[in-house]
């Protein structure tokens, strides 16, 4: 099923990026992983991401340099203290410290420029409505709206020459279920990464949200998580 | 007539964003000003961006950098040469090879993102339809579709506590009319900085697309450009 389209596909090298990776892999595109060096607290994910794009084939993997630290705002990038051990309901309330202001946006911006100089019209991004507490990026009528702009706002788009397209499979998904998907697609998780604050030799902590997700998702999709986490 | 209200601008230190914050200044926001370093062929810009940062009494002026190089596709980051001496008819026909892919989509990413984490709700950004030969980020419609994913992209979008408003007093002018506006407002224009390709003194060439818009504009105005150029 090779349709040989280009896509660029950001890639942070977690669990929900690289599973979209795989799903944009089998739908026959051409892979062009794009990451970021945002001023995170840790350079794990980087790694993660590379090693997730050489296992997938990609044609090129690109990082950009962006320094949100300078924007500020966030636990992610900011010395504030990021959140452990919090129930479901305290993560489903309002929007957490680790949100990014306007991160998504920020990577799309980039996805979008990217994809007008390699003349591809689809990006693929793996935001999630359901699990991600209260991100305001990642819900659907975000993705249309950002859809909307990045049509008015390129070259390509103006000529009509191309119809950009943000592709999220992920975003109705639980993560059992993107869980699944990827175990069926064959990903090796043990090359991702989710933890917002790994040990100084690169473990998970087990207790973020990010981790409690994860392995709620594996447990729930009745697998076990290759990763090794610092608790357990 | 001061509403002490934050207002992020978007400055390049040429002559259009220095006359879109002199225009926020008089419509009394309180200035936070933000520049990029993404590559351009010169830091010219980034100088004229500091001194009307300081001259206009901007709060703060923040400078991002951003490698768009990496991306590529344009004759300002690439190694491509600028167009020199174009007619007017020239210059309207097309999309020209400077345009950068997604810039001002870029741009206004991050002032969104530098407005959440202020809580400002309002950014200035100094497009023009009228002169500014066929760069599709430039268009009304193109603003319109931005400052619409811009309230669903946020925080304060998503609980209601703020209305991001994409401000673009130039959008309509021409740069005749853009000069007069500054000129009335007390702008010191030798401080701006407009050329695509300066000499390595550091001298304004004349003949690219910039200098020859800009030229024409004194001209229209009736007024007389205080810069220095290397061709008369």
């Amino acid at each position: 099923m090779s349709n040989s389209k280009k896509a660029v596909v950001l890639l942070s090298g977690g669990l929900d990026s690289t599973t979209v990776m795989a799903v944009a892999s089998s739908r026959g595109f051409r892979l062009f992983a794009l990451s970021f060096r945002y001023g995170q607290r840790h350079s794990i994910e980087l790694e993660s991401a590379a090693q997730v794009s050489k296992v997938l084939g990609a044609e090129r993997h690109l990082i950009v340099d962006i320094d949100l630290r300078a924007i500020g705002g966030s636990a992610l990038t900011d010395d504030i203290d990021v959140p452990k051990e919090r129930s479901q309901a305290e993560m489903s309330s309002g929007i957490p410290t680790t949100y990014v202001p306007a991160r998504n946006t920020i990577f799309l911006s980039f996805a979008l420029a990217w994809a007008e100089a390699l003349s591809a019209e689809d990006i693929f991004i793996g935001v999630n409505a359901l699990d991600y507490s209260g991100y305001p990026d990642c819900r659907p009528e975000y993705i249309t709206a950002f859809e909307r702009m990045a049509q008015l706002a390129t070259k390509a788009g103006v000529e009509g020459t191309t119809r950009i397209k943000i592709h999220t499979p992920l975003i109705a998904l639980t993560k059992a279920e993107i869980i699944k998907t990827g175990l069926n697609l064959g990903i090796d998780y043990s090359l991702t990464h989710s933890c917002y604050d790994p040990t100084s030799e690169g473990l998970a902590c087990g207790k973020c949200d990010s981790c409690l997700l994860r392995l709620k998702g594996f447990s729930e999709a009745g697998a076990v998580d290759p990763l090794k986490y610092a608790v357990n």
